[in-house]
């Protein structure tokens, strides 16, 4: 979702262009590893086609560059931005009922050739800093996407009773994780939020700010994300079946969907980009809701932390660091040590503006607080990451029932 | 849904080798008009994708001529029966909520590959007369799939907001419906059904039989069709408007799901195999459920036939003739004269069991009687049922709600 | 509902206003039984509050008899029609939403004091023979309530943990049924449905007419209906978990709603009018469903009977035997051995027109042929049917899940 | 919901037990305005019959004082806890379905007696200083239940056509509010939240503490509700009409539900506890759900307090001041210029757990924390609200799409 603004950055801008075609790149050979038909698959509708992705993130820079600030720029096709706009109401009866699933055409190549007009549409864009800001945020608009794809597909092809694999090698096995020292926090005033200007010009989303003071009491944050193994201790002690671990909502979810493991469990093994694997003790356990993640540390006579808290501890962390999305053409790896990569890590902060938070304006901004209720903010950066779109004040948000994302949890505590 | 049984069959068997060649090269062909994104299309619980439909019928073949009657011989993917067996009930957590519509993968290509082996196994048995009736059978079903897949596939093709076309060229209009004279029917007693041994040895589904008397009283059956422009005068009447010419289960369908016209329509548009065009006031109207079909008679003054007069009028009629398929690669012409083609006609009677019916033995007899319930029987053929699959004593049959098949009304009334 | 027409009746006039005096009088004295809050429950969309049905058989005569034949009658309440017409669209956010379960008002008291005022008014147009036959319609409509209200408030009470009864003292037990021949019969044209001029001017529902010629194949009836010890034997033979014994609607439904026995069985026990009780293994097995019924007829190598079959059967017995309803102040007793009385009994004919059926004329033909898809007949006549009610061609119909009627079987074969 | 914790409490014991019985003679006389059936009535999941709340708060006593507390109390009826606990399981087909509107019986007169009984064996309790902290909790979880019971039965009479009432004379009509400067406050550092050994030794639910400091920015609250005109303008300029104004699951529910006004409006009337009467434009809006509000406060370039800030605010203002409840047989006035009553006042503040929380211990432990997600909180207090029930910490909670309490808002702003 493109809950994006147009942030000032001051990145050096032959950087810029590279990055843009760098992840213009990327999303291009994450549609290599798929069939046309791979493509095209939608198995819920949290999820939307690979093909999809590649589309919307290029009617993206058509739509806010190419249209609103190229002079003479015509439109490639007139029907395309009905089907890759995101947001959009049901227009009549003729296309009522669309859903994304059913996009078997235009085909991958015809949208690549798409993506290659724009491309050189926007090639004599890419320098000019006036347009710096909106292409930052396109970027991170794709960046997005980029994961939002590969949990997709993940889902799609677990669907398919043959389990299909989109890469063929299984990532190594982890070793177990050391003993460590929790993060200790002292408490007081924590300055939280980016600050585009006194923040070296990094590109941020307009819900990280503004940046203000938070108060915060003393706190520990685990060293380790909790792992597959922790987690079938849970399943063992009969965690998903007693309800004084529940909040009443997880409870009655628990219930009426017959949940008993995360998703992609089944028996020892684990669905995976490379298809049914067995499972690691040792990883980082994943593809749990804000639900179990409660759960679980209520269970552990812990707690989730608030966002403040990991952001307070991870200000001296790189957020380029860990377990992130490299490359298109390789397996997901697992198992890092940092509070970067794996997974996203669920706080117990609900998503909401904070203090003195506005939108932006325009069209870019109709998106930016409308997410604002009823959901719970994550932070980090997962294995499905792009490197380099995450930092300490990143906040993703999701349901509290959704789990098809690379989502797990680190513990908390107060000290 | 293979509601069939293994009745007995004389044809010559050299027809029986070439029919069941050409009934395999029908099925590849329709899918040449597909891509691969195309053929796993699934847009909703009553559709199934192309290539389901291309491997189910393979799975036919291969399940109960191969595996049960010839010896040694080994199944060509132990998984393959799964996923395309059409009753199967849930079996665990690692395929539960599997879909069809999920199936990018095996490749149309791999099940194609897998159609040749059964082909080249199967061509020794086409010659032995103790597998004839199954083969007979095989064929049947697999020309009901054809038909299914085409229906399918424009639905699935419908809701692409872009509607791309399966064929190129839209059919040539159609002449006026001649004013003819109604078919008169002097009542009395009819011979109804299909008695295998008796009539020339014909393939039937068990549902077709036993023959049996039933008694009628003397009604006509309109010569022609309901049309486009007929049907039109009755939308512009307030057809869909007017509770008292309705069933009370069509009242609450309408409204509950806004219909205001065939499906298919839009404004005096109509979509289909060749994408959107031009509705033909002179064809014959199709996409209609039950309950359009009988509110349009009772909006008329007339009524629906039941399926013993239909078929006592079209006793004397040949199956064959009429707009049927007779071959993939051209577009679905409409706008024919007799009993047989253009459009299924809805009759008034509830699908049951013809007196002294019972479910053949085996799996193949699983299927037979178990969708007697809570549908209506329609007679005829249609546009998309390849030529020779029909007879007077066909009984098709679905839900009153459902029209995403060619249906369509002749009107009948007492005398 | 009303699916009722203006039958001639020849009946002797003093005979007519006595029936209706006596139909009012048992109509109120069920509501003797009844508290004014359980008058005001309703359990679920099919039932509706005993309260509403004191209200709605009111209407009734006050609509189609004052309303529209007594010269200056005026409505006692404008307001009232709305709320105890059984058929309305929705008109406006203000009564949006209204369920026939919140009528906490008005009192059981207040409409009972309407009821005596329609009864003042009434008394006058009683002997004259103009009205006769609406008002025979009239009292057939209200003793079909007197039965939906019994069943209606059964259920309700069944939903409170705390099993209230409306009556004190259970039934006594019933002997084993007798072992006693099955009725045979030949076969040939039978006359079905009634004749209003031909049969001594007995009221009828415009669906058992008109009067037809069906022709029947040699069968046989079971003389005794099914009993609990029976039905036990098909639960203990694993019935409900076998797909191969239902019809595919069936298994869904079985399979969804998690059935595993008849309504109101638990354990040992029964729920009753007079609470929970033992159950009595010789009693006749009620409150099941079509596919029930159909599940087991299949099981017991048998079917179920058309509805030709069982009144071609039934035209020599007395319909005003058997157990059925004769007062307001006692429980419902079980366990007789002809055709009629104890439990309606399903038939395997789907719900349909007869042949040159035509509905009648006005607001009260509205209704008459509106149900005539997806339903299944029942045949004879319940405890709950108060005695005079029924007839050898009486036409009763639910659809096949339903089952909080007093619904058995009667088993049939070919012979 | 009793999410309430056993607090010291140090009021004077002879006031206690006062209270407690102030307290039971009020839940008493609100069941006085209501007939049997109006009583039992359940509108929605949401609510539950007037005689539930009766039996419920009856059920508190017995369980969590008698049963726990008195040596030899024996439980009045051993069937009563299952139906009048708030919490339980399904236990088995025989209660399967249970809903809390089958409870025609027991009588209310029934529940009652309980009643009597309960307050006979509490009365040598009510002066022992050990049990006081959980009678307090107890009068306090009454005083929440006597507030339900009055917007429940609201909803459950709006739904009856006829619209019953239940006071008769409606309240009068409000002067407009005064034009007021809004209440600035410089922000800072705020002390939030109840610390009952510091603060008097009031009563407060655990989830009002633990009390700790919070950093607030300037901010302004405005000095009146915002009234029934305002809104009429919002409805009057588009705004439930324009995407850009809600959030985006609230746009969502407003197409879902077709939503165009707030609860109980219809034209230029709304429903009351006194019946349909023409809606008084001075009068503060009321139920409105959180979408509402925060649609309304962008349309109005303002936006909704923080609970924090609504605390800072409130923390001199007398919570016993304004519209509240005083007594059981009045209608309920609105039109205040307090901070507290008429209605709640919706917050931005999602319902969460404050810093070192942590729920009580055993079952009255068991549902503080649980409902911690998807909620908002609500400040201030409503005219259903028992004056005495509210304070400046308390913290109220709902979903965001409900709005049959007594909702409303008053708007913040940056300063």
């Amino acid at each position: 979702m493109p809950n994006a603004n147009a942030a000032t950055s001051a990145a050096p801008l032959d950087s810029l262009a590279d990055r843009y075609r760098a992840t213009r790149t990327l999303t291009s050979g994450l549609l290599d590893q798929l069939s046309e038909a791979d493509a095209t698959l939608q198995s819920m509708e949290d999820a939307s086609p690979a093909k999809w992705h590649l589309g919307h993130t290029n009617w993206f820079f058509e739509t806010f560059l190419l249209r609103d600030h190229k002079p003479g720029y015509e439109l490639y096709d007139e029907r395309w931005p009905f089907v890759f706009n995101s947001y959009y109401e049901a227009e009549g009866v003729r296309i009522a009922r669309f859903s994304r699933g059913m996009l078997s055409r235009p085909t991958v190549e015809q949208i690549g050739e798409w993506r290659e007009v724009i491309d050189e549409a926007m090639s004599s864009m890419l320098d000019d800093p006036r347009f710096a800001p909106l292409i930052e945020l396109g970027i991170a608009h794709e960046q997005q996407h980029q994961e939002l794809l590969l949990t997709d597909i993940k889902h799609a092809l677990f669907r398919n009773p043959l389990a299909p694999a989109m890469y063929e090698n299984a990532p190594s096995r982890v070793a177990p994780p050391q003993a460590r020292d929790w993060h200790q926090h002292p408490g007081g005033i924590a300055l939280i939020g980016h600050d585009g200007a006194n923040m070296d010009g990094d590109f941020a989303y307009d819900n990280e700010g503004p940046q203000h003071q938070v108060l915060l009491t003393p706190f520990a944050l685990a060293p380790n994300l909790v792992t597959n193994a922790e987690w079938q201790q849970f399943v063992d002690d009969g965690g998903y079946a007693n309800p004084l671990l529940w909040l009443s909502d997880g409870w009655a979810w628990v219930n009426r969907e017959k949940i008993a493991a995360p998703l992609y469990w089944y028996e020892d093994e684990q669905f995976t980009h490379t298809g049914w694997t067995k499972r690691d003790p040792n990883a980082p356990v994943t593809h749990i809701s804000y639900f179990e993640a409660d759960a679980f540390a209520t269970w552990a006579g812990q707690r989730l932390p608030t966002e403040f808290e990991w952001e307070a501890a991870a200000q001296s962390s790189d957020p380029a660091s860990g377990n992130q999305l490299d490359g298109a053409h390789a397996p997901l790896p697992l198992g890092g040590s940092g509070l970067f990569g794996d997974c996203w890590q669920f706080t117990r902060s609900a998503y909401g503006p904070y203090p003195r938070f506005s939108c932006a304006n325009g069209a870019i901004g109709e998106y930016n607080g409308k997410f604002m209720s009823g959901q719970f903010v994550l932070r980090g950066a997962s294995c499905a990451t792009p490197r380099g779109h995450s930092r300490s004040t990143y906040r993703n948000f999701f349901y509290p029932h959704q789990r098809w994302q690379f989502t797990g949890l680190r513990l908390a505590k107060d000290i």
